[in-house]
């Protein structure tokens, strides 16, 4: 296995960090190397806020469900930014129109740059945990950090000193992910998920907690609508969906 | 600058391959090591489907928008993948609910396993190329591969052996993109935009095409609804949106 795939495959979320602080240098070295992801025609929908000040940052702790990393460590907001090209239509006199296309284009370019970010900061020795929790309420996130039309907040990245080692989580087994040709049959599905569930109890067991696996957790995140706010959200920063 | 780095930093986009095939074990080690990318709360919500037939291929070249290097090398269709979850819920006796969060989940996922594929495919000396022309005709392409309700095809990714050597295309400047605390006036955003303008309209004439820069074409790309078929397209994969 060459340096790349040892990087690649030993990655596991960091949620605990030392208070010892993140190095300009390493941030600005991570996103200059993070910017050269694939981006869509190259229209780098994206912008990446450094949150410093405490206050905010206590109250970005309550509003992505109490998580403390989020006060540790650097943290930032990967958002979709669709306000240059907006600036750049206004100057030019022309339309600008953000559908669901340009929301999978904002999407998809984020979290290409935000993957390689993760990585960057991980080859320097730091930790890093996405908060997806940033949209339990997003609404207030937006208020709070004062974000303009066009902008949209995504998730959060914490990025520390890693004061935890967790092992890697197992996933699915790779032939459950890359598909020959046509997607399998439901029963081909469930037995690979049986499999899984297998290998996760097993895991959980080990690290005291038995009993749980992964569809009953699957089936709980999704059996009620969840946060159902964001497409009114969208919305109001300026996607027409549609 | 570390490997890693160096590793980004050095990305470019690779668009016509040799004749040589991409080895077996390399998919399946870059595969495996993909899967280590971070995903929301474990949920593993994407499939990579591989596509060799030579008469899907050469459809799938005209339905991309005439891009020969699909048919080079191997090609993978990237999906967001809810159909093992809905399975999940369904053998449970539970509902399964796919709103606009369930979509931000599956393309984040996606995105972030995809970017960790791209660079695992590198770390091998192959080259790749990201296919949005994918979404062109998207009904078309579903019906095409015969995806099941809950898998939605999102990009195509081309990858084989390199016989291109293009140098990496400049991005928006790094305090453009790194926003300390608070999102930038609009005067300041246009600012750097003409820097980068000024940046490309020199790196599009030393290849011989002058007289474009980067705000002009984000223009020209937005200033129309572009995929508009996609928001019914994801509602008749399963996504109830609101």
């Amino acid at each position: 296995m060459n340096p790349t795939l040892e990087h690649l495959s030993a990655h596991r979320t960091i949620r605990k960090f030392t208070a010892e602080p993140v190095a300009e240098e390493d941030v600005r070295q991570a996103v200059a190397a993070a910017q050269m992801a694939s981006t869509s025609s190259n229209i780098q929908a994206y912008s990446l806020l450094r949150i410093r000040d405490a206050q905010t940052r206590a109250r970005l702790v309550t509003l992505t469900g109490g998580q403390p990393q989020v006060a540790q460590g650097a943290f930032f907001v990967v958002c979709g930014d669709t306000r240059r090209h907006r600036l750049a239509a206004r100057q030019h006199g022309e339309e600008y129109v953000c559908n669901l296309e340009a929301v999978l284009l904002m999407v998809t370019d984020a979290a290409l740059f935000a993957q390689n970010l993760a990585l960057a900061f991980e080859s320097l020795g730091l930790g890093i945990c996405f908060i997806g929790g940033l949209r339990n309420q997003l609404p207030d996130v937006d208020h709070l950090l004062e974000l303009p039309e066009g902008v949209l907040p995504l998730f959060g990245l914490c990025v520390g000193h890693p004061d935890d080692d967790p092992s890697p989580r197992p996933r699915l087994e790779l032939d459950a992910v890359l598909i020959e040709e046509r997607y399998p049959e439901d029963a081909t599905v469930l037995a690979k998920l049986a499999g899984y569930d297998e290998r996760m109890r097993q895991y959980y067991a080990e690290r005291g907690n038995p009993g749980h696996d992964w569809t009953s957790g699957i089936v709980r995140k999704f059996r009620e609508p969840k946060r159902e706010h964001l497409f009114e959200f969208f919305r109001a920063k300026g996607v027409t969906w549609g």
